[in-house]
């Protein structure tokens, strides 16, 4: 269902020591390409990170664009996760504001640094590599799927009657997340993400 | 007011030979910079798209970065322009609607290719180069009041009763609409943005 690319999948809680190593680099990418962007981030950068020789490192990804294809699809899982676990709460509603403050915290740990690697990848590789773009659509398809199933829910318990189609309102969620990160990322602070949420309850509230 | 760096600013009516090649330099340099990313840009590649002389390019720029920066003012003040003959219609509300939607018209035009230069220096550049991100700083937070400055017109004229203070909704909207324009450049149709507009409309609608 989702693109793959030729590395092998890790359990992190069964690791062989080429697959801790394997883990290992996919963290220390991930760091580099969040903060740097990807074209930006050179292999030197990730041997001097990683502390793995350059032969290692081509062992476990034959380049820099499966290593790149490889840290998007392992951030991807563990956001799929993140997502699972966050969209929580007593009512369909409660769940995505849950979830949309759950990114909030997620993105002040971080000291507003790096922002969303997803949308950084968005900007900066989709006209150049349409491997990169299809997995962060693929992506934001999903969250905003996600987000679809709790409005149609939400909607079909009396809770949200939005004039506007669930489609478009999970979209729309997504893009103003993304659009509240990218500021809060700029202005290094949490007031545009905040104000994105507080938009976002807003919505949610409306009544026809 | 807002930052200058060391170029010489070009009134597009009345340009010398010299300023011509420099307001070349600047119109390719920006098209590169917007697909492809100011660091993926080589001096090379910005030779080749002007076909100005690597000495002459220095002699007018006397780096890549004073380049960058003079492209991003370039840009702010091309758009800073459209912003403010976008924001017209019968009333408060609709000329924000009238600005979205003039977006959009920009982003079609190019085909969903490049995206907004602000919003991808926004990512690409925060964390390395603050002299970056503060012009770009600088232009959402122009953008966002001049949104504001409609919202209060359109609260103190009884159009518009939101629960959200207008500082908070503008940059919202802000944020929405960067949000919009990178789904609409990630899968190349108009669907994204439109969606954001839509919720655009849905929150100048509200009533407390």
């Amino acid at each position: 269902m989702y693109q793959t690319v030729s590395f092998k999948k890790v359990n992190p809680h069964m690791l062989s020591k080429g697959q801790e190593t394997q883990k290992h680099i996919l963290t220390e990418s991930r760091k580099l390409f969040t903060v740097q962007g990807f074209q930006n981030t050179s292999i030197s950068q990730i041997i001097a990170a990683t502390g793995v020789k350059k032969g290692n490192l081509y062992y476990y990804f034959p380049s820099k664009e499966e290593l790149g294809l490889a840290v998007l699809i392992d951030a991807r899982d563990e956001f799929f996760q993140i997502l699972e676990s966050s969209l929580v709460g007593g009512n369909p509603v409660l769940k995505i504001i849950h979830s949309c403050n759950s990114i909030l915290t997620l993105i002040q740990q971080k000291n507003f640094v790096g922002g969303c690697l997803f949308g950084n990848t968005a900007l900066e590789m989709t006209d150049s590599n349409s491997r990169f773009g299809k997995i962060v659509q693929d992506i934001f398809s999903h969250w905003a799927k996600k987000i679809e199933y709790e409005l149609e829910q939400a909607a079909s318990s009396g809770l949200l009657n939005s004039k506007i189609p669930s489609t478009s309102l999970a979209t729309a969620i997504v893009a103003i997340l993304e659009g509240g990160i990218m500021l809060s990322r700029l202005y290094k602070n949490k007031e545009g993400l905040e104000d994105c949420i507080l938009v976002i309850h807003s919505l949610l509230e409306c009544k026809k």
